[in-house]
């Protein structure tokens, strides 16, 4: 059995951002160069290839940052995507021809994501991405690879990390109300969620903590605010 | 940039076996054939190289029956491990020298884990295993490789997911008391729960269902049954 020369290892990214003023998520994706006049350039997942003696949570704020000019994100690794034809679609051969010295070999990817406040980060695109850009989770296209695939399960993730993390809360301001925070549900499960079952759901949430306060400069009956506080389970 | 030729993938399998007459959790290791006399043999996490072609799911059962036997498992994918350090220890020389082509390679590890009711299941050591045992999880040696941090990652996702996946109902009978599913806690916790906390804790969940039924065949006041079932959240 031999195993050498082979064998690729890449990070692609899946940034989540919520949008404040829309009231809707985005997906961080590059527009991959133009390569051929007759061929239109695909929109990926920002990612590259591990360097040879690299750790993977550092060649993922790398290969970010480079595509992206993204810094200082926490990153989370979420799974390794190693299907041995993932990248043999014939619409991916033209890129892989051009930008990898072995187009050939297996690469296995690993998904790292991570959820943001759009507006507190600015995209600056450069190395093998010709534009970077945040596109509504609703109107993704057909992505190069194996991306709307990584990019599903990144979402999958998302979710699980909204019921069992609380990460929801690093979205929203320090005091919100109970309908803001269903609104951030419903835009991250895409559902219209029932008032009475969410509420009864939240409340039972130790680190929600009901101020002795309510919200300013409605119209509307002003609703009382929460604020959040993590503690260890 | 030149990056082939120096990286391989393996799987590396924590399997945690739940052992209801001895009340105690333990985990399935190997130990490395001995290939020196002065030198004693390692114990390790079953675990080998991943095959050309191979996909990882597949690839994490073929290689946990290789070593031990077991067989049906099901088997999840947690971490993939990748510092480029991993291998350079003096102990694992030896045994690299003997088992790898190109003992000098960076390998980076996926690793899975599962989790079983040892009494169901037989082991069969083979291949470069000369043992396959069960270890209860105070008594683990320092393994080969990085196997112990590998090891306290799965440990750290087996209670993630008792938490939130409410994994250990698969470890107890069908018809069970709150106290024996407080045992369970404590085992994979290691640490006494307070009763009164816990009972708070299980309460607030919708898929454990009050029997009308007690315990038989106790010298002790009968306690209440209660049963579990999962529904989607």
């Amino acid at each position: 059995m031999l195993y050498s020369n082979y064998l690729d290892i890449s990070i692609d990214c899946v940034v989540f951002g919520f949008d404040d003023n829309e009231n809707s998520l985005k997906v961080l994706l590059i527009e991959q160069e133009r390569i051929s006049d007759t061929i239109d350039p695909q929109k990926a997942l920002p990612g590259d290839l591990v360097l040879k003696e690299e750790d993977f949570d550092i060649a993922a704020n790398r290969v970010l940052q480079e595509l992206t000019g993204l810094t200082g994100l926490f990153l989370k690794q979420f799974y390794a995507f190693g299907n041995p034809q993932r990248l043999k679609h014939e619409k991916d051969q033209n890129w892989l021809q051009k930008y990898r010295i072995n187009p050939e070999i297996r690469i296995i990817t690993l998904g790292y994501y991570s959820i943001i406040r759009m507006e507190d980060y600015k995209l600056i695109p450069s190395s093998f991405a010709s534009k970077a850009e945040w596109v509504d989770i609703d109107e993704i296209p057909n992505l190069a690879f194996d991306h709307n695939e990584i990019l599903e399960m990144a979402l999958e993730n998302l979710r699980i990390d909204t019921i069992n993390n609380n990460i929801s809360f690093e979205l929203l301001p320090k005091k919100f109300t109970l309908a803001q925070l269903q609104n951030l549900h419903e835009i991250i499960f895409d559902k219209e969620l029932d008032k009475r079952n969410f509420r009864k759901f939240i409340k039972k949430m130790d680190e929600l903590i009901p101020l002795n306060e309510k919200q300013k400069g409605v119209y509307h009956k002003p609703a009382q605010l929460y604020s959040y506080e993590r503690n260890s389970k």
